[in-house]
């Protein structure tokens, strides 16, 4: 699979990014508790990637199959508009372009599952985590090298920053 | 081992699939907090396996040593049967092919640990998980590529699938 | 560093096992919350191992320099007596080995870091974790081969039950 | 990059060590519930090499750029001075250099992403965890063996305490 971080400059024309959230946003665990509540494990630095890219003025959001608090808690700390109990991701991603009048071709979808192939199929820019289910490998035009709650969205949205603002031609990658 | 994935279409012969919970459908961890209250961690991505098996009209069922209310938690979540506080989990597998009315031979069962053992011996179909205790592997048919909790029982739901709808001719394995 | 999978049946003249608590019976992680609780991360089949070791008539104890709410918990659930809020182990060690008028070359102890040293230096049978710091080796007998809080408490016990049964004698390592 | 555990005696000359909290105090992971508050996760050791470090007089504090509770709870429990809500984290350390009346040349910063990169150019000793971003290795005179919340901060004070107190000239490592 082709890496996203050797993608380069042409990264600067993405202008809308939609993340899925289990997987993506965090590392795929849930923590059941007695009482039934949920927890889930997420990137501190993705705040940072994410809040500079924003200010470039890029547009964020998060969908979720399932309608969830923690999706809700996450979003609001992180400051991203989510939509939550989304049965159809495709249709969703599609809202979100007209919503923002942003054209799919300049929209990056980022996954790690097969229900996440319809929304891949109509972007310009449909990306998978390392950890991704191998099955959505041949939907997606290229992968992160960290993985989903271990930096995957901070990685995406420093390789967005560097593509916007010339950072990138210091030559220095920001992923080991 | 012989791994789950190289079974192929043999596999659609299974009509009831029952897991044990810790380390199967946990990573085998507990969290304890300060009040005593327990918490477990499971992986997000079972239940879409899940419920894509069930809908193909496969049995499911989870057994479990502890009666313990995050048992209860994320089988209500998973909408899955549940039985708890099993000192004999031999008998709780015979009682549930009795209750489905299916054949000892078309059941799988999932499990990690020696407690296990007594289980795996009624059934055409036991399964250890990755990181099982090796102490189980001469009473297992094969084992699946992804440890407990991380994808094991996504795996195995998977593979069920792929068997009983011909995907699998596909050739697409599923797992890395 | 000898590996105590590979000490066999000389095993069986241990009668107390005293585990230290954080690092050995858990991951040595501590979760802490807003409201600055904390819990603690263990491996759920480390009770299965401790009940059958304790079913031969092993005596067993956990000691910690801290008192914490969560060793409580923990050691409730395992049905094993523990002495928190201990400055100094070596003192603690002996006075259990005097309660259960256990000689103290009968006596394992299971520690991970330089505060066990002092314990370590009392016992037969001083043994450290996979993950121990280093600077605890010279002070052990063997290591275990897996870490504290995945597995390294189960690793005893169940090395513990083979030599004293006979089941070592079957030639099975329990341990990958 | 330098290991920290090369550099030796040279360390005994810290006075004062500023510490970075979320990717250093922490494995950089956010738990996040169903009501939105948030856990983090600690290294249970770091503790006992912070306490030993103290008792030497060297200074220790936390700055972290979030306000937020489970900062104030793990500081609390380490009996560590903590600075939160710091926009500037230079601003923040050459005020804590000022406080303890301390020379920047003998103050050490530890941090893990280029958000500490400002703070680092000001002191003696910058040093980034073995897991820090690496377009902070620049910026650094070493790097820990260890990761944040994995024993980074414990193996800083184990070496400034060797250093200090003559250990190292016995020659053990501490770390693996």
């Amino acid at each position: 699979m082709r890496k996203l971080l050797d993608v380069g400059v042409a990264l600067a024309e993405v202008q809308l990014v939609v993340f899925d959230f289990d997987g993506v946003l965090t590392d795929n665990t849930v923590t059941v508790s007695e009482a039934g509540t949920e927890s889930v494990n997420c990137w501190r630095s993705d705040g940072l990637g994410l809040s500079r890219v924003a200010s470039l003025g890029v547009k964020l959001a998060i969908v979720s199959t399932e309608s969830n608090p923690v999706v809700t808690a996450r979003a609001r700390k992180l400051n991203i508009y989510c939509v939550q109990g989304v049965s159809d991701k495709r249709d969703a991603v599609e809202k979100l372009c007209a919503h923002y009048n942003i054209a799919s071709s300049y929209t990056m979808y980022v996954g790690n599952d097969i229900n996440d192939i319809a929304a891949f199929q109509v972007v310009g820019w449909p990306i998978a985590v390392a950890d991704a289910y191998p099955e959505v490998h041949s939907h997606v035009r290229c992968v992160t090298s960290r993985q989903g709650g271990r930096g995957a969205v901070r990685e995406i949205c420093d390789l967005l920053y560097q593509a916007r603002t010339g950072a990138m031609r210091e030559g220095s990658s920001h992923v080991r």
